[in-house]
């Protein structure tokens, strides 16, 4: 017998997330009701996953819940929000309970490491698609923008950007490497680690922030364009994993740390006085970030080489409609 | 030449709602930043439309729009909350320039309506399917819930509901009409007004409201439900309209009435000594409202006729997945 909308919702989402003081109402009536924080800015995002674009046809259950979260997460750690509440609108062909569970085990698991509360739920049928929505809270007027850098700044990145999509063509079949760092590639895109922690922190330090989902090049290049700059990357400095470098090859390494997609990693600016404090309270080899070039006036966003020659990169990034 | 993602946003999407002072970032950046009033609670509410479950092929893209943001606003006048923001997560097969630009219109013109800002959006490529999410205020701890009713308290039915489904019956072809109510109909469908001016006025008055949106009789039995009691219908009083009845007759209006489904009217109880005050300080005529029956002990929701006998609707209401 198949399950009413109504049983769905209340058996697999009522207790997806945690419990907060501050949810008045949660899931169940027509909308949620919330308690925000005195002195602080709410800040939403909102972000969907669609099979056969954001992930492939029979993509592990527990996998597409993690990342639904996982991507509005990381957009609220680009601006160093601390997340509270999630809603969750999901699209399914049918009610399959097995694959219902291991989702919302995906998403909870992800949920209860940021104390996230799920306090919204819609299901509908057709084909596989998962909005989420999150809601954090940042200090008033505390928030980085994308549009604070200047040129001078100091540009980092988070992690190794391109493990994710390397690890989306393993998942498809389309690439192929020894078992070990495959594995750890396809985790990473598969159940990627928003920078939640690091996006508070950096509140302090960074003058702009953006997430990397487009690829580092790209977004690199939407950070500086929002700041009125431009922004010169050292391909010397990309940071790539040794799975990676494993698998692919270190050029090819460089060039997905470059334009692959769905990182999720943080790329910020940071003003040349405010790096030496930077690196004092937040140590990079403890928070995973790198310096990986500067923001400049020349506007566009350019790859050198160690001899300082431009390097041309011109397959620059994910666009959903643009390619 | 296809637009890419971004071009998509920044043309249609970034002026589709007003300009709000408590907006301090809106669409462009990872997140919106967002101030809410103090004082007030967050009211929360996701709800998602698919093509070929919540509208037929083929839909006007202005209904879409509207739609999309109508059932979310509808959601927030249940709660008797003050719509500000909205976030808007859209999937589409291809970037159609003329129909994002009726879609936003649709969108836009029920947006300044109500003062809604657009502050979010994402774009995506697959099925035609529209995730909406509204965030709104209500002074601390005032919104209506589900659950505030008790025997006794008086319930009414904000318009004539039924009018949607028969709406959309004639804009599928399986039902017949004369023009001038079937247009008046299928406009129902095609572009339904959520009661927001009359929830936020109804939070002095009613003890529990719910948004029409599965049928009156299935939601009127939630309401019950969530209040621990029961709910009596009184066939003879159903609102069902001229145009509805011109078109399918006295007795399936009545049933379209109670079993139909997107109405995005407001059922809601009322403590017996407030309905003078209710009637004095809303006056039906005026905000189009009409009493439908009680709550009482016995649990389950009934619908009586004018001899007291027990009627049968038991296709009561609409669920994606459960029929």
């Amino acid at each position: 017998m198949p399950l009413s909308e109504f049983d769905l919702i209340d058996r697999f989402f009522r207790h997806a997330g945690v419990r907060r003081q501050d949810v008045r109402l949660g899931i169940g009536d027509d909308a949620a009701i919330l308690e925000s924080p005195a002195g602080s800015d709410l800040v939403a995002a909102i972000d969907t996953l669609v099979e056969g674009v954001h992930f492939p046809v029979g993509c592990p259950a527990a996998s597409i819940g993690h990342r639904a979260l996982a991507v509005n997460l990381s957009d609220l750690a680009a601006m160093g929000a601390r997340p509270a509440w999630a809603l969750l609108a999901l699209t399914m062909r049918v009610a399959d309970e097995a694959w219902l569970e291991e989702f919302t085990a995906g998403f909870a698991a992800l949920a209860r490491t940021h104390q996230v509360a799920l306090v919204g739920g819609d299901t509908t049928s057709g084909t596989l698609c998962v909005s989420v929505q999150v809601l954090g809270h940042v200090p008033r007027s505390s928030a980085m923008l994308r549009s604070g850098g200047k040129p001078g700044d100091v540009l980092f990145v988070s992690g190794t950007p391109g493990d994710s999509a390397a690890g989306l063509q393993l998942e498809q079949g389309k690439l192929q490497g020894s078992a070990e760092p495959a594995a750890y590639l396809r985790e990473r895109f598969l159940y990627p680690i928003p920078r939640v922690a690091l996006g508070e922190r950096l509140r302090q330090f960074a003058a702009a922030c953006i997430d990397v989902s487009d690829g580092l090049l790209a977004d690199a290049g939407k950070l500086a364009q929002a700041s009125g700059c431009g922004a010169q990357i050292d391909y010397a400095n990309l940071p790539v994993s040794k799975e990676l470098v494993d698998v692919v090859g270190d050029a090819r390494a460089r060039e997905l740390a470059l334009t692959g997609g769905e990182d999720f990693e943080l790329c910020f600016s940071v003003r040349p006085q405010n790096v030496g404090r930077l690196r004092q309270e937040l140590p990079p080899e403890q928070w995973g970030y790198r310096r990986i070039g500067a923001l400049r006036t020349e506007p566009g966003a350019t790859v050198h080489a160690a001899d300082a020659t431009v390097m041309d990169f011109s397959h620059s990034g994910w666009d959903h409609f643009g390619r």
